[in-house]
């Protein structure tokens, strides 16, 4: 199938994170390397119905392998959830002449790529990008670690503060239904206590933990809580309870917000995002389709993207176990 | 009276500020070059009331010039309101052979400071560490410069995301009482406008503002709101307004918070801090007290602590005027 | 004059510095503010020589603010030291219709604009941009404030290795003529000694330093020395100097090099850009010409071409002398 | 044999890297947590022949899990190879009370641990600290992530400057003996060249490459070169023979340095010390010796310490085909 491919289009969909231009960079040079063409697909599948395409070559991606974001911009796109879009960026990719696409994104934009490979037979290659690391195939998404460092950053920060004046914080990090971020950035920043979506040991015992740290001589703490864990009150709520039940803290919280998805990758996700690339590229001109590329086992791999959708990327539990002793 | 100052105390007082612990370091220091001795007062004035004193040589402060936050900690102190509160305090010094004070804080901690020197005739010069440059006599607040590089580099990141999605984000950065984070970071982080308590020009003209900016061709605005800002919502309640009343705008709230007090100083805020922890104890021992050592013009100036506490740090208006051209 | 002023010509020229593209950024948007063109000139004089122009326009200039070097990028052009040089630059201006010049720049390129100047009667203005901020009439450069919190970042890094290996180490920071960077970077970082061009106190005072610290108890010291030092030796020469005769110091050399020159503008440096950006379209505007825009005492002010280029920018005695003090 | 160890010591050896005060803590706290004792030996080896220990509990690694360099200094010890040296460590050992030891550094460090180990049969646990990832039995030694991080941020910096004028730049960076550092920090920082110990393909080879890449239309280059590359001429000598060879190009060479050593370790680093140190300490107590403690596959693993010394750390050839791909 090789020989048919002549040209593909590379979009950015879903949620923007750290070292998606680098893998961008990556799909147009291998693309320039085998010597096919390369298009650039504007904010995603809905730049797909609309035909907002641009040719792209080697110096189209000069100097971007170190910027945050996405140059080729993203969106959602309610229209292509119909057969109608679904036809309309059909009819768009075939005058383009393009053959083949590489979707970067997450588990929603994957799902979409299955539905419209479906329908029209279009070779996709998948390229998990998303800072939350909650996709099945992969042990790093593009732009983990990236986000992992600037949250513990940014916590840093805090501590400073924290310590000078033997506060407790809570702080909120990304993750609605994953706790990865929450897990390593806590145990990087030195929490004394994590809570995230997939363990909800209760507010009883999250007292327990401060009241020990307390009498541990511990004169400051942070907890890092992940968006979506399962403890019952929000943030700010927690905090509260947590003030009321132990008058002898004083509580402060904070969000951390959206400046997490952005910044500068990480030397990492740089490198995965180059390796990530070729090998969609390539995998694509080998006539394969429907699959995610990913880093397992610290080699590039790939993985049905069925599965990868239907998956669930399971925290380590070990690493619960490490944050428990080294918060001592 | 130089004669009659053998040693000095040191206290950080009121929220802490990136470059206080250089402040120390040059405080101690400096007695350390002219043969007096220097003790580390804990926990501000609380740590005065329960003599929480420290012998500091040379050698305790190395390594801290780089730090965030206060290694002589920070607290507020209820008791030092009380004339029991002081005596105590005036009884500790007196017991340490304490004889004079640098002061590192706010116009609170001036304040304190003042009323403590009123009582007891204790020579007393004040440092001004705050990040909110609200403080008359300083062109300059330790700590402004780096909370504004703090602040810079989070909304660069959140630019990122923001250009990537075209949205509009409300970025709240610390100042209850004054713009000057907000006028400062929001110049330098290119955003489109800038809301601050010193100037309230509606939520019409905001409107509008964005209006223009959406006409202008940009795909994604940053607007940079201080926590005081008189607008009359929240920034919350601002987000919502501005997305009812411009559906045209995916709009997002951000909340950096406590991390713009923390992190490691700028060079600015490491020197300013050597020069100011130089005069102020040189001050005291050319037998003069009741001042705040400053920066005033680019030289270090001394300005009667009283005034420093009355005045009113004004924004530069230069500085609204050059927002609105370059937001353009 | 501001009539005949139709079409601004923008370049920067001579070594590049953070806060360039916000400078141009500033200056393209003002002219948008007053309704005037504005024309981006690539690579100094020598684009103008080739009449290498580009219309900007408010978006031409989008998310630059942040960025480091010089979109116009810069060049040295010995063809514009001919006369034959500057008559072709003056025909491309001509047949572009630009009135006006902003160039941004050291010494030699406000020199260049001179002669430029006074053989076409073409309107000039100078914005300083250099890291070495060697430059009359202004307390600061575009990209001195940067290039410092680079030097002082890399430095607590090597301090980092120094302190857990107890070593001395001698670190050269840029700097030909001007101790600027130096001076205040070795107090920012904390040196143990600092050596400038400005001031040569010899071998044996140096010597002499370092046997006081290693006795004071310190276990590491870190030297500045800038480029331009009179000290006699190189840096390496200098290491092995010292290493001879006190071979109880394990030393090392470190030279920073390029790096200095680039990376993200600190704050100060956009917010300065932005103002000086402003002020130089719009002194044009009123009719000036030959003058420097730069920080006067906090205020943006002009000085006169001639003097910025014949003046010299002095170092500050005063943090000689708290350098003293700070590193007992 | 886990009942015999009642005092585990710990030390860091050899060249410093930053993670190592993260895995002193996590020793010290995972001591703490199972009840057992723990002393840090200062400076390595040398610290333990002159017997300078220090007892530590959980509060005595407070805050440093964010520090650069190690907290318990490092030195080389040619008194360590000696058998009186090691009998006078063994003394002092025995007298302290202490059963084990952890011993976190690079290839040197744990060769002397095996030596003192044959000995006197005294339980020993290797953790792989060093920036240059060459250590057999590990994917990822501690410091190399972040060293990666500082190599790309300062290589950006130079890119800043490079693409303003053109120029062509030589980056030296660690590594004598492997390439790791240079390999991925060079796809990282978009290098167009790779220079490494592991493969040299001469000097025609890198000046086609210079050649393509000058013809493929980019304006600025960065060659980045390992400090152990085979090509035959040191990075000075490189630049001027490619200057001469090239005159097309403008070239420039920076030596990073030992700033490559320092700096705040990333989230990775600080979780793998964390993981690392668990598993070391509680590896001693289920009686285990000789083996060094590292990440295989994402897993925490052992690897007896002989393999770990002897075997060699292999670059990933897949990076050498990604490297030529994205660099067109």
């Amino acid at each position: 199938m090789s020989e048919t491919i002549k040209k593909i289009g590379v979009l950015t969909s879903g949620g923007d994170s750290p070292g998606m231009n680098a893998a961008i960079r990556s799909v147009v040079r291998t693309c320039a390397y085998h010597n096919i063409e390369c298009a650039g697909i504007y904010r995603g599948f809905q730049g797909m119905i609309e035909g907002d395409f641009k040719e792209m070559g080697p110096r189209s991606v000069n100097n971007i392998v170190n910027k945050g974001g996405t140059i080729l911009k993203s969106a959602r796109s309610k229209e292509f959830m119909t057969p109608e879009g679904r036809k309309k960026a059909h009819d768009n990719l075939k005058n383009a002449g393009i053959d083949a696409l590489v979707i970067i994104g997450g588990d929603g934009s994957f799902t979409g790529g299955l539905v419209f490979n479906k329908e029209y037979n279009f070779p996709i290659m998948g390229i998990p990008g998303t800072i939350d690391n909650d996709i099945f195939g992969t042990s790093h998404t593009l732009g983990f670690d990236t986000a992992l460092n600037t949250v513990v950053e940014a916590i840093d920060k805090i501590r400073d503060t924290a310590s000078s004046h033997n506060r407790l914080f809570f702080v909120e990090v990304m993750g609605r239904d994953a706790g990865h971020i929450a897990l390593n950035a806590g145990i990087g920043a030195g929490a004394e206590d994590i809570l995230i979506p997939e363990e909800n040991l209760g507010l009883e015992r999250l007292l327990e933990s401060l009241r020990k740290s307390k009498t541990s001589g511990k004169s400051s703490s942070i907890v890092v809580v992940a968006e979506g864990d399962k403890i019952g009150k929000n943030v700010f709520e927690l905090g509260d309870y947590v003030e009321e039940n132990m008058p002898e803290y004083d509580v402060r919280v904070s969000v951390l917000g959206h400046m997490q998805r952005g910044g500068s990758p990480s030397c990492f996700d740089r490198v995965l995002a180059s390796r990530l690339g070729v090998k969609a590229v390539e995998s694509l001109l080998e006539g394969k389709s429907n699959f995610m590329v990913g880093l397992l086992n610290d080699k590039v791999e790939l993985t049905p993207l069925e599965q990868a959708v239907k998956g669930h990327s399971e925290i380590d539990r070990e690493l619960l176990r490490v944050s428990e002793i080294v918060s001592i």
